[in-house]
């Protein structure tokens, strides 16, 4: 058994996740995203890849559908006690499974509320749960429910969270000693992620974002490693992760002489970045953070250098990202509250000079502030 | 531009698609697995977190529809040159502007195949997809259609599958360096997945499994690290990961003396890998693996402690799951090919005496062989 939290703060969970069912008139919540699984009951796997589902009644019982590789994994990880199999054979039929699953325990007839909107279950597996359940009981979608309820950070989970921070920051120290020109970006690699796992830390929910030269102006992660050179950029973006729990930093670090264009791109990423941190506070929106950075950038005339979006929740997610919502774009309407966990991160990216410049810090919403958790220089760092 | 593969290679593919799309009279292919994409063309990214497809008509034709972050991340991995951008607003409806991206390529009134089991198209935008398209085209599913078509390995790949063998075995190598009383499981990690990266390999598409003590007969990752004790066992599965191909292993480690029990479950899984490698020959079939894996568990009187599946195929594969079809289950008819690089695992797993064995090796089909890609001594390994 391995839990991460206490019974207590697993049973304020359910009682918040059932008195939202309550709210909504439903009689029960069918989970496809692991993130709702691992925050209500603890349970930790990458199962999802296949289907299976977590089932919570109206009264409160639960139950979880899964193959038999998972069986040992929520039985070690989860407080779930009854979970049932699925085998996979030519003729499987696990959504059919889950109806006799969930008719067992008296959802026949029901309003049933899905996460339609979840990795774990495809678009596909999504038409037959639909067949499956079709005159059976009502479903209706239910896909932010527990993204709302997860988006604010109890006690325990912020304990997590610091020492993300932590891991973030050790990485960094860990980027910064190996940058050098000559150097494999998978030396780079291997260290972050090595300082990560060292103290204890998880895979990140998506790949770290590395890459240098020209590559250094993408903002995902690429297969294909290069050496830095004499004059160069190389732009990371990371996260410390402590029980899945992530913490976010972005940085472009110049390797030999920064250039000018360097220097006014950096200039402006640290004031958006000031600016955003000025926003990130209770009763502010989402979309205001992302007026703040593009307010700032568009008066550096660099609108046609950022992106659409500049940031976005963290929390405990899984596989094959870590971005949770709320993001920052326009007129993103989701109010910030205290409890909430936010990255804020300032991509600029010139084409015509093939100059890269990124910034990036999570930061924790308090009463009426916030405080930076992965609190490093906003200096351009220069190897 | 970091293209893999050569023009000649991208275009054999592209003609192998083109006919695949002739011989089920379709107008056109959405593709929403990134491993399709990737395969096609070249793009690399973890974007699929978010609504993107990739359009392929019958004319050859080829377009991509994603987000501003995913931008030069096409432009910089793929062949695409047709990319087009949506953009997060409260109100965006990507799937009505995939439809016009169609529209515009002569799609409209035709049959259309759609990636519908996919992580990249969650039941929720499918049934805005399929709204999207209500009246404007037939949308049918073709989920498998590219999967066939990349199981099959051409020579340049399988210089990569090599490659990434080579770093499975480096990892090997680290773990068993590693792996002694006292050691915290984080630093075993860090010392596998640092060989992966620092000979220049990916991250793998699913984490490593790793787990001591009871949680040795976990076969999923989990938060949460452990020291080993002086009398222990530890399980690991891994990848070499090179260009996204994977080359996996498994294998329990044990610290300080074996018990009886060790040893006999050890006995039967290295016959029942044996009895494995000797069915992966071109005509047999994904079933006739598995039966003779359960063959000789059963014949230990080990039903109950072996999983319903023992293997499947390994490819270039993205988040959550290295995972690829056809899979080691029951009376699995997908016949068995030359240059099919397929994972054999033995997962023994005995809750009652607490003790775990496993043993997991990858092969390379050929004519009327195959051959180990990760070939290490199948001798139980006590540190």
């Amino acid at each position: 058994m391995a839990l991460h939290f206490t019974a207590p703060e697993f049973a304020r969970r359910k009682q918040r996740l059932l008195a939202e069912l309550a709210a909504r008139k439903l009689d029960g919540l069918l989970m496809f995203q692991q993130e709702s699984m691992y925050w209500l009951t603890g349970y930790d796997t990458f199962g999802f890849c296949f289907f299976q589902s977590l089932w919570l009644g109206a009264d409160g019982r639960m139950a979880l559908l899964t193959r038999s590789a998972d069986l040992r994994q929520a039985q070690h990880t989860s407080l779930i006690e009854d979970i049932r199999i699925w085998t996979d054979r030519a003729d499987a039929t696990p959504q059919e499974q889950l109806r006799a699953m969930v008719a067992d325990l008296g959802g026949a007839g029901g309003r049933i509320g899905v996460e339609y909107e979840s990795y774990g279950l495809t678009a596909a597996s999504g038409k037959k749960l639909d067949a499956a359940f079709d005159g059976f009981a009502t479903l209706e979608d239910a896909s932010r429910l527990v993204d709302h309820l997860r988006v604010v950070k109890s006690p325990a989970e912020i304990l997590y969270v610091r020492q993300a921070g932590k891991l973030a920051l050790a990485a960094r120290d860990a980027a910064i000693a190996a940058i050098a020109p000559g150097i494999d970006e998978g030396e780079v690699l291997a260290a972050m992620q090595g300082a990560v796992f060292k103290g204890g830390g998880d895979y990140p929910a998506n790949e770290f974002i590395i890459g240098s030269g020209t590559d250094a102006l993408l903002c995902r992660y690429k297969s294909g490693r290069r050496v830095l050179e004499s004059e160069d950029q190389i732009t990371l973006e990371w996260a410390g992760t402590y029980r899945h729990y992530h913490a976010a930093m972005m940085e472009t670090v110049v390797v030999g002489p920064p250039r000018d264009r360097h220097l006014e791109l950096f200039a402006a990423a640290k004031q958006a970045m000031e600016a955003c941190a000025h926003a990130l506070v209770p009763g502010k929106t989402a979309g205001d953070v992302f007026a703040a950075h593009a307010h700032v950038m568009d008066g550096h005339g660099l609108s046609s250098h950022r992106l659409a979006a500049c940031g976005y929740s963290l929390g405990a997610k899984f596989t094959p990202s870590w971005m949770d919502p709320p993001m920052f774009y326009a007129d993103n309407p989701w109010v910030l509250e205290a409890g909430m966990v936010m990255f804020a991160h300032m991509i600029l990216m010139d084409s015509e000079t093939d100059t890269a410049m990124c910034l990036g810090r999570t930061f924790l919403i308090g009463v009426n502030a916030n405080e930076c958790l992965t609190d490093a220089p906003l200096d351009l760092i220069v190897n």
